[in-house]
């Protein structure tokens, strides 16, 4: 109720801030019998983590994960699987200088306007940081979409105005694989250099930029999505909006299906000589009435460029007295790359709780 | 669980098909003593309702709501609000023809897979008559929120190309009174009149176009979202996008600000000569950490093109079988005119539930 | 949120007053596929229904239900499935002279204080008249459970101080026709006349009393509940006092089973010739760390004698001064036997949403 | 969904296995800006925890909490409120000789049967162990409610069939001082020193005893509780209900309200000299049509025996052979005098959960 819960029925609670003792995260509705691989739950959150490359903040922290609950002998038991994330490197001195202002497109102001209480540890709740809570319990659930199949899949698609190409996805690893030789995670490996060399220009400005995310879900069945408020791209949607940062969401053909017509927009169902029922086009993004429809479910996130900068800002303090700032902290000239894991987290949460779902639906 | 819900503390589910007898919805957690406007509410659902110009369907539907509980002497007594609109005209022998066969880029194909069953009375639950139901329930939201001086406002920016220029908003009723003297309700007069041609030479065609609908909401205080995954765009986001036909949705800069430096994306605070913060710039849309910080709150949401067209498709019938479809019912040429109640309805509703909620933020 | 819904995946959500036009039900997550037998829900409501013996209210309602969504051609669509039943009755005159006073161990300064709105006839949202919503949506859940050979067994097995022996059940169809073959609807004949003579006799003397309903529930397969807040005997006790004038929830041993030691109380478990687990005892009752063990799951409910009297009695009015108040409406003096239908839609509705949420339980 | 949450807006969501690495809570929803006293929260665990007297289990765990976020200089903050405890003493050697059996009346067998997996390390997530959680959690309860003047005060009413006189409680802090001034924590002392003597003659016998615990709430204001369904009293059922061991619940007149009549059991309202409004007796336990009335709620819990017992008893193993089992583990030989600052933190949740949700139910 109070917004720090996600899913229905495969459901995570984060908490934690990012100058407390650790961040967490409880995934109640697991269901038993699953294999934890806790390597590759570390192996995703260590995407996320900070300091990994020239183009990410250089602000360390290991993120070692630790199941506190849920497993016996390396399985799922049913019961709440509490995940806890320690906060090693709490230097909020570098956030000494903010304890009075307002950052500029920051949430210090609404949440101390909001809560009546300013916690000017860097941004406490509003940080990114939450968001490892959340790769680790994505982490969780894409092993219990592995075992159905199904594969969520993201990279970078644009920083700025350098736009990948259109990816074709042949196997899932061969996507990860590329995608992983570069640090900016776009899994066009000339794009990818492009993009590289601007963020780095803008790091030397002291700016950021902003980007977007592409993510592509292979292996849904057909039935995926409750209809009419719960529809797979509506909480697709959400889930991508309740990331830091995000401006922006659309699936399928999008904001440019506005501009389309009915004629050449419509996807016309085919059946294969394998039996299996396919669309020719997939402006529909997988996904048709809210239910995935078993065509490749693919969405595209906005993020707006990050809001702090090495610049001087003119800004107010909790007084309202006019004030500067300049920022000093460490943080990412460009969020994207760090961003990959998070959206792939949060859709594989969409997916495994709608897998679940849909399990009861007809007798 | 079932998708039939929406909202937290003013929660609203729907129910009833497009062919049944009614459709209706239930408001549970409206707080007592609010006076309940049956003519504003049924205003309201007169401009989504069918029939309304010769840009909109034929279909001839009054749509007249009633109200069977939860209201005493003209106000809310704190009870559920059942609303009901009964259906007048269930023809479904005009869908007679399409009894057997899946309607491309439609919802048959996904529901009667999902569910094992098929309601081949037109859409059935996934027709947009449901958002009738929605439409009566937001009213009601609306009248909350007028009791806040909090004001809703939506109406068309584009159809298809065509785009109105960005329209400022003096005052609420100037705007309706502007948007309602053309029968597209674009705010610009001259952006609507070119609208209105185009659609009708794509009705003329047996063909439909997409749109976009821009809402404003004006006079929300700060501190309406809750973080982190309840965050006040992430909630708005996914009202919008379980509207049907909806494929996108942005906020503030959107899209665009992915293209944005933080130097000139970031909004810089200032105190006004009243006592008041307001920010210079307002690429946040009005929403900082999830919640609002007192400044307009903006958004954008992509309508595809309506799926029902008068040209022969191919498809294939329940059991797989090549077959071939004409759209023969009474549709929409483009659904965004009769979309705009819809989308305000949905953000008030969205609005209405973290209005209660942040009551109970503080001590 | 506001307490009128019911249920995690088999939900309902009921509305209406007593002196409404209608009151309802929403049934949300009945899986599509159940044959809804409309007559067997209308029987139901009979044996709910006011006016059908000398020892109910004479009041007469003909309580005709009617789904107005969710199902095609006689079975559920897996949308929603609304009911509404509409007041006949409404003769609210006959509360005229209770307006401005507050009636003894009733609702009515709860509710106006709570509230802060009076709705003065009768007892608006607090009235028994709701548990009418009640009994047609668990007679649906009891049409699901009996797909899976659940039955749901309730009578009356106490009116004041006369109490009935242990029933021991051989077949539900006995069961039931022995209940029904008396008004009180107690499963032991020789019990059930003593019942309805004193029942009689305190009717004539416009007083009313109070009495127990005791449940029994056969097939229900091992699993059934969910650690650790919604365990099923819990779920199955909320559901109880959920109901009007009920004081007092108990299953298996009970209250009797804290004067019990453990040497004595514990079931011991058995494997029978045929494969089968069972326990020796089942002071459980059938309930095993809130899970079902398999056993038959029984429950005993208490509920207060009616509040409304036919004597004069001393109260205050909305000012606080001192008033008085005299029954004249037509009230039950006993509601066990009207209760009996009530118990088991309630209990069924328990029964069925648990066993949709078992499963998903593991993989 | 899974059972693991418990309240709407003030809500809790528990983890942890008794041999786990550590046990614990998130509260999600409690206001910014509440005092939190970490002390009075660690001595309401000291009440619960084991190894506290010579008739409680003589496991010793120290039991001590530890805060991980959502507080800022000794505040709530609005944000997740995480609490971790320890597991000092996993000596699941102790259990070792359990391992393929299934004791009698515990849940192993329903948890083995419901989940496919058999965590034999005693109880695992089924283990009163878990209330310690639930106690912390209903500490932060105790001082939301302590802030309105609201206190939670419960004891041992009965230890098998010996039974406290009533009690009437003058002030919170002496009726707690005289409850714990024995190790029994009954309020009255002869009666406290007759149930020791007799848990403690249990105990020699390597056999359990059942028992009570009355709680009693004051200064409950009026309007607390939801209709219909989220009665008061329906909730607090199902918090008692919800514990481990419990068989019965009871609120006002409870079982022995169903043998009187409605003219002895009306409570009759009179408005007092200082303008408040009282009833002349409280069989309705203060609450009335499921809303808090302003007298004072009390209600009864009935505790069966701790199914461990000191002897041998027969039962069967995974495979469903006979086997043969002893106690060998360090068990409470009564459980009440531990669980009640486990029925108070419950209640306690309730109360804070109804506190912020009556703060919406009006304009």
């Amino acid at each position: 109720m109070a917004g720090n819960s996600f899913g229905q029925l495969f459901r995570i609670t984060t908490f934690g801030e990012s100058h407390g003792e650790a961040i967490g995260v409880i995934i109640d509705g697991c269901p038993a019998g699953l294999d934890v691989d806790l390597d590759y739950i570390q192996g995703e959150l260590d995407k996320r983590k900070p300091g990994q490359s020239k183009i990410t903040t250089q602000r360390k922290e290991s993120d070692v994960v630790k199941i506190l609950s849920g497993t016996f002998e390396g399985k799922t038991t049913g019961t709440p699987i509490a995940m806890i994330i320690p906060n090693e490197d709490q230097r909020s001195k570098d956030y000494g200088h903010n304890v009075d202002v307002f950052r500029p497109s920051h949430a210090d102001y609404t949440y101390a306007t909001k809560y009546g209480i300013r916690d000017h540890r860097g941004g406490g709740r509003s940080s990114a940081r939450e968001t490892a809570a959340r790769v680790a319990a994505g982490a969780l659930a894409k092993l219990l979409l592995k075992t159905q199949g199904i594969e969520v899949l993201a990279h970078v698609s644009s920083v700025g105005t350098i736009n990948a190409p259109n990816i074709s996805i042949e196997s899932a690893a061969e996507f990860l694989e590329t995608r992983e030789q570069n640090i900016v995670r776009c899994a066009d490996p000339a794009t990818a250099e492009e993009m590289i060399e601007f963020i780095d220009s803008i790091r030397k400005q002291g700016d950021t930029v902003g980007g977007k995310v592409s993510c592509h879900i292979t292996g849904a069945p057909v039935g995926l999505g409750d209809p009419v408020f719960d529809k797979l791209h509506a909480d697709l949607g959400k889930a991508m909006l309740s990331i830091n940062a995000v401006h922006g969401f659309e699936f399928g053909s999008g904001f440019s299906g506005s501009e389309m017509r009915g004629s050449e927009h419509n996807d016309i169902f085919m059946k294969n000589a394998d039996g299996s029922v396919t669309t020719r086009t997939n402006f529909s993004g997988g996904i048709q009435g809210g239910i995935s429809n078993g065509m490749p479910i693919d969405f595209k996130v906005a993020f707006k460029p990050v809001a702090t900068i090495m610049h001087n800002q003119q800004t107010i303090d909790g007084e309202g007295n006019a004030a500067e700032i300049t920022g000093k902290g460490r943080h990412d000239p460009c969020v994207v790359p760090r961003a990959v894991p998070i959206v792939e987290a949060m859709a594989a949460l969409v997916l495994a709780d709608h897998w679940l779902r849909n399990k009861v639906s007809k007798l």
